[in-house]
């Protein structure tokens, strides 16, 4: 168990890169999908299912755990990983995103953020040495830099204040994390979709020095063109030797499309929420089990699927428990949109391991394309 | 795999009895206790989970059934083993005493029950011959006879022109379910607490000859005195050949002592119910892990459990899952909780099988009276 945390480029493939961040806790496989456990739990799923599924690391949401049980509570308690039995690496977010998110519940000041918990409605500061405290007390093996981002659109000026100000927070993270071998500290980019404030946000990144950085501020209602437009640019201005961390990212056509721009590393709550509202994803698209095509229907989701859902069930025992509201439904289904979601990054570490990666998006969007198998 | 539904008795001590169902789909040893997957699921379980726990047999609603998804609908599918993914024996009960609840929504006859659905309010029929379809549909390894109970108190013209009744209907479904190698059917003894219906209740019952017999009417109301008092002689009246199972029953010391009066087979929804409200049942008596006692409880539910629940997870953080309705709280609780019932089960077994089931009961009864262990 190496005893630092690195990271490897093994191969790239046009921009698309494979490697391996190697961590006290285990090596996370790049590209790498992450799971979000928002409050301990990665919703309707066992840890060891979550595993299974191929995840090397998981997202905790700050925000989330300060509030219930406390970032005191887990500490006391041995900290995060053993709180929800997971041993292998975590991530953290900085709280900042989701707190950004309390519109009118919050007050922002350069000192930090003060806001009310959507649970009971105490008040609450965090700041970014807070948030280093909140991270370093949970455990987590990767600590992101408090920021704050703008939903878009926004105008340049907003743009600027918020991305210069989130570059004064991301010096203070840095100074607050301090040193602690074998955890990393990310960095995040901002600057909307501003190529020059991208840029000036990378520099002011390099120049602190982290074991990491995220391009931030996208994902926020920009849509996917505008999205790959700054992916078009902003990876590369980050160093080549640090992972690239593309947060809240997203359907399955989005990371790919991440991947081939040079994100090694990704996070989304899509295939666990959609999971528990009876959305499936597949080879094929997007599959409604509530849709009354599968009642009769005793095939499984994705023959091609070596999920316990697609092994062991028909479309039609999945319509059924979903139209009686029954746990298993959001069990299965978040447990397959999971088993697809790491699929899909095993596929494209190989085919960028093996140059192929061109040919292996094409299959990806030629099966995509084909849509649903036809009802019976 | 034996090709015929067999009962084969191992050892006796005292009333208490220890056997083997043989089945097409495999042993069930006894005393055993039947998880209830009422829609085609053990609630918030994995069927491999249900399994893992010891479990040799699940309990199936054909009322619900027959409402969602249908029996044909079920048959057209493979059966609800297939449907389902539980390839163990499948015992289903027979809608009646589900559609006798459902006050103001159904009409009585001779013929049968005509009620109303209370998922869409459509209109349905429940008869001897209409059940014994239904379960034949199902796939049912045990098919359960027909009957109506009243709630306790009654009169005793109301008991016994039920229990007459529903030994009109014992011989119907007989007739109806016909000759069917390697599936079995169960009569229900009625005759609420009066000794001498359960006694002419028997005696009609062997005149017609099932597989197995039912000890029906009991676990409705009733209170525990009141049950032994009819369980110190009802089984007695039983062919001591063929299993005898008690249904809808119960809590721990319900079962255990249900066995010492001689009943092999058991099923209710409590351990599965309970686990979804927080409750949780170990040998130590009931914990309510809501309880804010628990929020700072590195230990676990119970130190001697083998359960997931008990091996990976403190109590502070089964408190914190639960506080966050989250599902891997029914999850966990719910693993527990049939896993305690099954240890139950098999620590009966071997201490029947030794001959030393007094010793047994008063260890468990012991240990429950204990108490669970002090706050820290
Ligand atoms: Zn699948
Ligand atoms: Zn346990």
């Amino acid at each position: 168990m190496t005893e630092r945390f690195s990271f490897e480029l093994k191969a790239t493939d046009g921009k698309a890169r494979t490697g391996v961040i190697h961590t006290p806790r285990g090596e996370v496989r790049t590209p790498a999908f992450m799971p979000v456990g928002t409050a301990a739990t990665v919703k309707a799923m066992m840890p060891e299912s979550v595993r299974a599924t191929g995840a090397d690391i998981l997202l905790g949401n700050t925000y989330h755990l300060m509030l219930r049980p406390t970032a005191e509570r887990i500490d006391r308690l041995g900290g995060l990983h053993r709180f929800m039995n997971w041993q292998h690496p975590i991530l953290t977010d900085s709280g900042g995103f989701q707190v950004m998110s309390l519109a009118g519940l919050r007050k922002l000041t350069e000192q930090g953020v003060t806001f009310k918990s959507h649970i009971d409605g105490s008040k609450h500061e965090l700041t970014p040495e807070r948030s280093m405290e909140i991270q370093r007390l949970l455990g987590s093996d990767i600590v992101m830099c408090f920021d704050e981002c703008p939903a878009l659109p926004a105008d340049r000026d907003r743009i600027a204040e918020s991305m210069r100000l989130s570059m004064r927070w991301a010096a203070r993270s840095r100074d607050a994390f301090g040193d602690r071998p074998g955890h990393a500290l990310f960095g995040i980019q901002q600057g909307g979709l501003e190529r020059d404030f991208r840029e000036e946000s990378a520099a002011a990144l390099t120049e602190i020095g982290f074991d990491g950085y995220a391009v931030g501020g996208l994902a926020v209602g920009e849509g996917q063109e505008a999205m790959f437009g700054v992916l078009d640019f902003a990876p590369d201005m980050l160093p080549a030797d640090k992972p690239r961390y593309l947060m809240g990212v997203g359907k399955s056509d989005d990371i790919v499309g991440a991947v081939a721009r040079g994100i090694d590393m990704m996070d989304c709550v899509l295939p666990s929420r959609s999971g528990r509202t009876g959305q499936a994803f597949t080879r094929h698209g997007v599959v409604n089990i509530k849709n009354a095509r599968h009642q009769d229907d005793p095939r499984p989701l994705d023959d091609k699927c070596a999920c316990p859902a697609c092994s062991n069930y028909s479309r039609a025992y999945l319509h059924h428990v979903f139209r009686a509201n029954e746990m298993i439904s959001g069990m299965l289904l978040t447990w397959h949109n999971l088993h697809y979601f790491q699929q899909i990054m095993s596929g494209m570490r190989d085919a960028i391991a093996a140059g192929t990666f061109a040919e292996w998006q094409a299959d990806f969007h030629a099966q995509r394309a084909q849509g649903d198998i036809d009802p019976l």
